[in-house]
C-alpha cells in the first residue's frame, strides 16, 4: 500500500541520482514494514480456517469441537483485528465485545463482535464498562468453549477495571505518583496489576476452563507478554507484597490513595486473592500468540530491500536508549559500509528496530525518530548514496503529525544553504522544525497499527 | 600474546559452563585485537624490504635510488615503530629523531634513530626541541632523499612548535579557553594548526622535495589523517581566517593571548604563510599510510572468533556517542541473537569498534568501556551463554588501571547476591567499583598501542 503521502517531494529533494535512488528504495522499505504489521494482515498471517480446522500459528483446533466461540479484547488496533477475524471465522463467531478508542467505532464494520468505545491514553467509564462486559462474557464461557482475545497497544487503558473501592481517579493519581518518583515501568505495572480486576492474567482466570487464544499485536520492545496491555491473559509473577514494597521503597506509601492501600493490605494479608501465577490451572488452556511485532515489520523492510537488489542485514528489534545516540550508531554503520564494505557490502540496506526515548532539554518540536534522523545526518554528511530513515510504525512520531524523517549525505549541506544550524536544532530538540524547513519529514498519517519504530539505512 | 593478566579469575567467575566457554572465546578475541595493532607488528605488516625493493602497503620503491633515508616522527607508540623499522631497513637508515613520552626512552633499543623525550599529554620544552630537530632534518632532506615519518597517538603533544612569539603557556591557555567555550575538536584543531610551525602539513612542506612516507597508527575514530597527531604530513584545508572566526564565534577573541591574536592577524593579512593546502606541490611526493587502526584490531578479533568456530559479524569501527547508550545497543544485538538468530545465528561473535564518551554526572570511578559493560549487563540479565566485553586497546580505560570489563547474563544476579545495585553504580559513573567487587575488570596493563576501543559480543 502507498503509505508515504509526500513521496514525490521526498524524492525531489535528492541532490544526486544516487541519493534519489537510495531514497526511493528506502521509502519502499518503509511501506513494506507498515504493510506487514497492518492489524488485518497480521491476524490473517497467523489465523486461518480450512475444512473446519482452525490454525493459529503452529496450533490446530477442530472448530466444530467448540460449543461456542466468543471474541473479546481491546486496543488501538483491535477493531481491525476483529474485522479480520470475522472475515476468517464468519458465522462461527457467536458474539463478543472489543473495546476501541473513543471516536473510532465507526471506522470498523463488524457484524458479530460488538464494539465499545473507551478512553485512551487515560481510561474512563467506557474502559470500566468494556472490561466488565469482557469479564462477564469470559466468565460465562465454559469448558468446551473458545474465547479469542484480541490484544494491541492501548489495551491497558481501554480495558480498565480497578478493584472494588478504587476509583479511576485514585488509579490515575497512583500512576502519576509512581511516575514522578522515578519508579521503573516494571514497578508501576506491579502496582497496577494488583489494583486491577482485569490485568495480570485475571482475564484468563475468568475464562477458565474455556480454551483461550490471545492474538497479540505487540507495541512493547522485546514482546514481553506480561507487559503488553498489562498482560490480561498472561501469568503474573509479582505479588501484593511486591506492590506494597514499591510504594514503600519510593516512600510514597503514606501519600498513596487510601483505597489503594486498603487493597494492597487486604492482598498481603490474604483477604483477597492474588493475581494468577505461572503454572496455575488458569493458564492450562491459554495460548498467547504474537501476530505482529517490530521484528515482523523490520524483516518485511529487509525483504523489500532485498527485492530492490540490495545486500541486507537485520540487526535487532531491541534497540532502545537515547534517540540521538542511536542516530550516531546508525551513522557509524553507514560510515563503515562506505569505508570498508562491512557489515555488508554496497549496495546494501540495514534495518534496525525498537523504540528510543528523548530526554528533552530544549523547547523545540520533534519526535524520537526525527531526532534519530537529525543526529545521524550530522555524521553521514558528505557520503553520497547514503540514506537513513527512521519512522514510527503508527505514523505518529512524538507529538507531531509526521511519522519520521529521511536524511542523506547532502542533508547538512542543504540545511546550511538555508542557514539552518543542524547542531543547534538537535540541541533544542527541534528536529520537526528542521525537517519541516528541508521538506524531509515523512507523512503517512495514522497507520492504525503500532509495533514501535524502524530505522532503515541504504548505501548504494 | 597473553595480554589479559587475570584470565583465570575471569573464567572462574563464570556461573555456567556456557558462560565460561563464552568468556574464554571472548577473551581470546581481546588478545588477538591487541596483538594485531602492536606497533611493531603494525609496521611490519605494511613495510617490507626484499631484494632492494621497499614495499609500503601497495607502493614499491627502489631503496638504492634514494641518496639518504632518515626517520622522524613521534607518538606514544613511535618508539616501537622505530625499532620495527630499524629491523626492516637496518643500515639503510642514515639517521633520524623520534620523540617519545618522558620516562619511556629506555624501553626502546634503536641504533640509528635517536630517541628524544617530551611531555604528554601536556607539551613541554622537549616537545619543542623534538619538533625543531625533526623540522631541521626534514629541511635538510633533498630531492632523491627519503623521509619516513612514524606517527601515533600523542604525537600532537610530543611534537609541538608554536609560531614565533607564541609561548607554550599561551598555547595551553588558548586550548583551555576553546575547550571551556564548547568549541568542537575540528575548531580547536583549526586554531592549533595555525599557531603551529609543525602541524597541518608543515612537516611535509619542510621535507619537500624529498619523498615522504608517513606510517600512521591511528588513534582517532574514522582515521581522519588531518586529525591524527594534528596531521603534520597532511594538507590543511582550513585557513587563518577560519581560525580567527572560531575565536570570534565563541566570543573569546578579546581574552585570547595577544601573541596568538598577532599570529592570526598576520596570517589573515598575508604577512605569514598559510599552512599548505590540498593539491600543493609539497604533497606531490607524500604517502600517508595507515599501518594500524581500530578496524584492523576489530577484524583481528573477528578472525579469532571465527577460529573459535563462531559465526561472526564486524559491525563498525565508527562507534561513537555516550558509553551507556552504546551498552544498550550491544545488548540489543545480543538479545536479538537470542530471540531470532539475527543478525547472525548462534554460536556467534559480533565486534564493534570506536570510541565512546562518558558524560560524568556522578562521583564514582570508571571508564567508558567499563560503563558500556555495566549498561549492557543490565539488559542481558538472564541470557545464558551471552558475554559482552568492552576494552580500550591501550589497556587503560579512563582514569583506571583496567582495560575494560566483562559481563554475562548472570552478572546482575551475581551483583545482587553481593547487594550491589547495578543501576545505582551506573547512575553514579562508578563502573570500576562495581566490577572491582565482582572481580570482572580486565587487566592488561598498558599495551603500548592505541587504536581506541573494541567491544566483543559472544552468544553460544
Amino acid at each position: 500500500m502507498v503509505w508515504v503521502k509526500n513521496r514525490r517531494e521526498l524524492l525531489g529533494n535528492a541532490t544526486s541520482s544516487l541519493n534519489r535512488k537510495a531514497r526511493e528504495v528506502a521509502l519502499k522499505a518503509v511501506e513494506a514494514a507498515i504493510d506487514a504489521v497492518d492489524p488485518r494482515r497480521a491476524v490473517k498471517s497467523k489465523v486461518s480456517l480450512s475444512d473446519g480446522t482452525l490454525k493459529v500459528g503452529d496450533l490446530s483446533f477442530n472448530l466444530s469441537s467448540f460449543k461456542k466461540v466468543i471474541v473479546v479484547g481491546g486496543g488501538k488496533a483491535s477493531g481491525s483485528m476483529a474485522e479480520a477475524l470475522e472475515e476468517i471465522l464468519g458465522f462461527h463467531i457467536d458474539g463478543g465485545v472489543v473495546v476501541v478508542p473513543r471516536g473510532t467505532k465507526d471506522n470498523y464494520k463488524t457484524r458479530r463482535v460488538e464494539l465499545q468505545e473507551a478512553g485512551h491514553p487515560v481510561p474512563d467509564e467506557g474502559s470500566v464498562r468494556g472490561a466488565a462486559r469482557i469479564l462477564e462474557l469470559a466468565g460465562q464461557a465454559e469448558e468446551g468453549d473458545l474465547v479469542i482475545c484480541l490484544i494491541s497497544g492501548g489495551g491497558s487503558s481501554l480495558m480498565s477495571m480497578p478493584k472494588t473501592g478504587v476509583s479511576l481517579a485514585d488509579k490515575r493519581a497512583m500512576t502519576k505518583m509512581l511516575l514522578r518518583c522515578g519508579a521503573t515501568i516494571n514497578e508501576i505495572n506491579t502496582v497496577r496489576k494488583h489494583i486491577s480486576m482485569f490485568k495480570g492474567g485475571q482475564l484468563a482466570e475468568a475464562a477458565y476452563p474455556a480454551t483461550l487464544i490471545s492474538l497479540i499485536l505487540s507495541d512493547v520492545v522485546g514482546d514481553p507478554l506480561e507487559v503488553i496491555a498489562s498482560g490480561p491473559t498472561v501469568p503474573d509473577p509479582t505479588t501484593y507484597r511486591d506492590a506494597a514494597r514499591v510504594l514503600k521503597h519510593y516512600e510514597i506509601w503514606d501519600e498513596a490513595p487510601k483505597s489503594i492501600k486498603n487493597v494492597l493490605m487486604d492482598g498481603v494479608s490474604g483477604r483477597i486473592r492474588e493475581t494468577p501465577k505461572p503454572g496455575e490451572p488458569a493458564f492450562r488452556r491459554v495460548h498467547n500468540i504474537i501476530v505482529g511485532n517490530n521484528r515482523i515489520a523490520s524483516l518485511a523492510a529487509k525483504s523489500e530491500l532485498q527485492r530492490s537488489g540490495l545486500n541486507t542485514l537485520f540487526l535487532t528489534s531491541f534497540m532502545e536508549g537515547e534517540a540521538r545516540e542511536v542516530g550516531i550508531m546508525l551513522a557509524a554503520l553507514a560510515r563503515e559500509v562506505g569505508a570498508s564494505g562491512s557489515p555488508v557490502p554496497k549496495p546494501c540496506g540495514i534495518v534496525v528496530g525498537g523504540e528510543t526515548t528523548v530526554t528533552v532539554t530544549g523547547d523545540g518540536i520533534g519526535g524520537r525518530n526525527q531526532e534519530i534522523a537529525l543526529s545521524s545526518a550530522l555524521k553521514i554528511a558528505g557520503l553520497n548514496g547514503t540514506v537513513i530513515i527512521s519512522f514510527s510504525t503508527d505514523g505518529v512520531d512524538g507529538p507531531t503529525n509526521a511519522a519520521g524523517a529521511i536524511v542523506d549525505g547532502s542533508t547538512i549541506a542543504r540545511s546550511r544553504k538555508l542557514r539552518l544550524n543542524a547542531v543547534e536544532y538537535l540541541r533544542n530538540n527541534d528536529s520537526y522544525s528542521f525537517f519541516s524547513k528541508l521538506g524531509d519529514l515523512i507523512f503517512t498519517g495514522p497507520t492504525g497499527t503500532n509495533v514501535n519504530d524502524v530505522s532503515v539505512i541504504v548505501c548504494i
